[in-house]
């Protein structure tokens, strides 16, 4: 006898549950797919359109359209309140919703460590209004410098701190630097942009931490190269609104303080406390179940599974997500017919990062390489990995527009960076 | 002896001041051009970004890569407070601006007549912010209409009331009638769309008054095919949120009530009273000069220069500000010269809208049509008229994915529309 799964619920429609929903299409389940965005985005890119290479609509895609034709998966824009596992149900901003499995895919949340009691006074990058926010900010902050009748240093109005040298972290600065160069200097000419240094702090001892050696090394040379002043072994201590300050007692003057610096998971409330371990992730087994839980699974970033071999469970990165989602079907199929599930086992494709113009690193398991063919394979496989036909090719040609003109098209401040709506967004 | 004239204001940057700053490049004269904005935007196709079928960034150009080259062209993106004639000087936001001469170019403003008192519950497309405040909420209602619980009727959730049948509320009408026929029963299948009403208000006897008859009556066909409920002679009376009243005493139940009904010139604080006229424009004479300020020019929409033949000045649009900014240009150089200006003839080149696909009027002085090539004349002179390369060609190929999929490439929520949020944008 198949045991009846009649409903499966999916929170986050982020690569993992993306992927989760789209192997289960058209199988005899019923799928409900909740996010608080009616959209997928593609996260690695935010980068882009923080600094103006993309425009927000290149990188996000509706959800509903990709399911169009899967009578089976259902979509809802709703925010999820909490879980209730001894009642099979979630308690969300639509009302109540019963499920009989339920997958957690919510991903993972700026982390800001010591940085916690000034977060708002820091630019982030995880999601499309705090990138747009970081745009209209630093092109709000040129337009200020213009102006600036002396009260404030010009170098405090221009320079920029990024925390953090993971690939979030090298990616902007990169695209930053390059806007200062080929940008800047032609739309704000009365600029002396000589006062705009670009700082990068990272408290490991290499840049890129999770890459190889090579990897490392060379994204250094190239940074330095567009001329940011990278810190290694460089620990943030405070930022009080004008000043950054380390642990060595060093400090940079800067209104723009850009944190890549760390994430955590973004679990759910009501799960069992047993079940929230390090980094705020939520402990599974080698089949995504939930630890104490048996009916609730969880995928992507926000799941950790702990081994011997990796004690922290494996890094936050969208393959690791979607590898995820794409067992976690065929294991919930398994389920229905009573066979068993297959653990999971990640299988490490590589790793890039861009840090500008025909510069970029990457690393596949047996080959190793950085500069020109490494930044048409790192365009190449974001370009492929983009939803949808208009956006794939909307993103190449604005690319082709920057990397041509040496111009990046979008610099508009379409709505205006302010603190106090930043809760809002 | 020639006059030194040493620095012109122009305030906005909109279709006049552009023309207007443009058309001074290279000259020697110092041209200050300032917008609360960083961008100059295509204002004809806001309500395609209202609808999904445009982004923000293919209608908006930063203004300071229009004027790159342009060393005697300065941009400064400031709120004016107030001109101070007397004195020859702008107050600002960024502080006090002195000016040689004057030219205001700051467009028109929503005018909501007797709607005043309740203009916080409506919605409106005068500016980007504003398209996109209207894309969320409409968006956002039909996710709240696949939720309602019946406390509030579907039809009024799902309904959609537009006041004005100008050129902007048809072609909203026509754009929301095929994202009903064309997109929503795909992307919502679950939603019984016979609920939802599209009702079109115009207060006079005929559509697009500015335009032919033969233009009026097919425009009225058009939306009648695409099942837009259109009311001639239809005066609305109030709105309480959830009904709007019309003065015959029917009424229509509709959480999205769309105002396109008219506009009000939007002149900046401290000119004489007796400038200011009919419409809140500023009376200026035959050089664009204004009535009793003889150092301020007003040119656009903001401008009328009334005569027996046009007792209410000509009408507000984006061809008249263009010729009035390119002969300020000539005039401003004539005056350097201590020559005679030249006084302003316009010249209607026509007018044209369009309703939906292959469905167009188009005026022109010796002949006039509609259909299939109206709309591909309307098509080629609106990506024309953008501004900057990548535009042109992304919009061309949005409306190409448009037109071959039947679908609206943009139906993203990416900030929700919130009534408080409303006065920050």
């Amino acid at each position: 006898m198949a045991k009846e799964i009649s409903k499966i619920v999916i929170i986050g429609a982020g690569f993992g549950g993306i992927e989760l929903a789209k192997a289960l299409r058209n199988k005899p389940i019923e799928v409900l797919l909740i996010d608080q965005h009616n959209y997928h985005n593609f996260q690695p890119l935010m980068y882009q359109v923080a600094t103006g290479g993309l425009e927000p609509g290149s990188i996000a895609y509706p959800v509903r359209r990709i399911f169009r034709r899967n009578k089976n998966v259902t979509f809802r824009m709703a925010e999820v309140q909490e879980v209730v596992p001894t009642e099979n149900k979630l308690l969300t901003s639509i009302g109540e919703i019963r499920y009989d499995y339920l997958v957690i895919a919510t991903g993972s949340q700026n982390n800001f460590f010591n940085f916690e009691p000034v977060k708002d006074q820091l630019l982030t990058l995880k999601s499309i209004p705090e990138a747009l926010n970081l745009r209209s900010f630093i092109f709000q902050n040129l337009e200020k410098a213009l102006t600036n009748t002396g009260d404030e240093p010009l170098e405090e109005i221009m320079n920029i701190a990024i925390v953090g040298g993971g690939p979030a972290g090298i990616e902007l600065a990169g695209a930053l630097a390059e806007m200062k160069r080929y940008v800047l200097p032609k739309d704000f000419p009365e600029l002396d942009l000589s006062k705009m240094s670009i700082n990068l702090y990272e408290a490991s001892p290499k840049l890129l931490a999770a890459m190889s050696e090579e990897a490392s090394a060379k994204s250094l040379v190239y940074l330095q190269q567009l001329g940011i002043n990278v810190f290694l072994n460089a620990r943030v201590q405070s930022y009080d609104g004008s000043k950054i300050a380390l642990e060595d007692n060093t400090s940079f003057r800067t209104d723009t303080v850009i944190w890549t610096a760390g994430v955590k998971g973004a679990p759910i409330k009501g799960l069992p406390q047993s079940a929230i371990i390090g980094g705020n992730r939520i402990a599974v087994n080698e089949y995504n179940q939930v630890i104490a839980a048996e009916r609730i699974f969880a995928i992507g970033d926000v799941a950790a599974h702990v081994t011997p071999e990796e004690p922290k469970g494996l890094p936050m990165l969208a393959p690791v997500a979607q590898q995820h989602g794409k067992l976690l079907a065929k294991n919930i199929i398994q389920l229905t017919k009573d066979r068993p599930m297959k653990a999971f086992d990640y299988s490490d494709k590589g790793v890039m990062a861009t840090i500008g113009r025909r510069k970029a690193v990457v690393d596949l398991k047996v080959w190793k390489f950085q500069g020109t063919f490494a930044w048409l394979v790192w365009m190449f496989v974001h370009i492929m990995s983009l939803v949808g036909f208009r956006n794939k090719i909307v993103a190449f040609f604005d690319w082709m527009v920057n990397y041509f003109t040496y111009d990046r098209p979008l610099g508009l401040i379409i709505r205006p960076y302010r603190r106090e709506n930043k809760p809002l967004d």
